[in-house]
């Protein structure tokens, strides 16, 4: 099987199909793109013009999955047992909740404000940061962090006993912040066991390694016990 | 079995799993909600505070199921036969894409303007719609309905051979549109045809009987045959 995956290393979604493909432990080429510029490849495999695509050739015609929900949905077609959606139906459900959550909340009020004012704004050349977009992206980021800590009190992972997608999905998403810096783990001793507890999985390693222009990584973001 | 959902009639996410419920043959009570208002059962039960949201109680325990992909992935895994997300690979792909698109792409674009011009302004007081809006978001809705025209040239169903997800999480978003009147059929033959088909099920019934205060149906929103 040969598997080529287009990603942009800092987009949250390309973040959870690395690390889902990492927990299985399927090999796969890279193919890192800038989906903002004219000639970036993905315009002509995803109708979007968004990573992550990943093109995958087994033994019948080659596949083109694009977005996140679809390479996970199909690493969890191909597996013989539940992969990363658990088989207990109620944390069947909260997985999909939560996986929406991150996909519609978190993404509308934390990404598209605190990831557009530290990284897209640098990238599209569109000036500094501005102080008070900052300072909502933070407080929604909290109110955030929050809810999970809540669910991490009663919970091994985010959407109960295993690990799974919600937890893949809510580390891709929180990952890019705490390359910025933006995640004040000392807050929520919950989440920060929660994130080791990932964080030293091999399915990690590749994303610690993630360098954005101009930006050196937080002084934890690389650090296994932090 | 019992089954409750708590659903908002005008919720494109709502008539999404009425849809789904319906093509399932499953029967359900419901409960009308109004997740605006600051009673709304709906706070206790989606952290979210939106609908829908079913309660279950087969042999087992009672479940909880918030968000569409929950109540929708819920009725895939009950069901021996691959149900709304069809077996073919590449369908299965191409039924997740689409199904983000809508979440995410159809959400911003279109009903985050059109939809909260011509319902979430009356519906939370918020004063006449503002031409300006409504310009930009029947821009963005004829881009995505000629996308659509455009997979529908070469497909029966929006992912491929079979009525899927895809139809059910379109026909949901462009139901509510087209009760204010905002689908310009004519201008699309392919599409029409595709929601004529869709429109004379069985599971389409009860959308076609909502009504929106204030605010009469378009003239084709109930004719099967328009």
């Amino acid at each position: 099987m040969s598997a080529v995956l287009y990603h942009f290393a800092f987009d949250p979604g390309s973040r959870a199909a690395r690390l889902a493909l990492g927990e299985a432990k399927l090999p796969f080429e890279e193919t890192p793109v800038r989906p903002w510029e004219d000639d970036c490849p993905i315009a002509g495999l995803n109708p979007s013009g968004m990573p992550p695509v990943l093109q995958v050739a087994e033994t019948g015609r080659p596949l083109t999955l694009c977005e996140p929900a679809a390479i996970l949905g199909w690493l969890e077609d191909r597996s013989r047992e539940p992969f990363l959606v658990p088989a207990d139906p109620a944390e069947r459900a909260e997985t999909r909740r939560l996986t929406t959550w991150f996909d519609r909340r978190f993404t509308d009020e934390v990404d598209a404000v605190l990831l557009h004012e530290r990284m897209e704004k640098p990238l599209l050349r569109l000036g500094p940061p501005e102080a008070r977009a900052l300072r909502a992206g933070r407080e929604a980021l909290r109110a955030h962090l929050g809810q999970f800590e809540g669910l991490l009190a009663e919970r091994d992972w985010l959407a109960g006993r295993r690990l799974g997608q919600a937890d893949i999905v809510a580390a891709a998403h929180l990952s890019v912040l705490d390359y910025f810096g933006e995640v004040a783990w000392a807050n929520w001793p919950g989440l920060k066991t929660w994130y080791m507890k990932l964080k030293s999985r091999p399915c990690f390693r590749p994303l610690l390694a993630d360098r954005f222009p101009g930006v050196q990584p937080s002084a934890w973001y690389t650090d296994l016990d932090f």
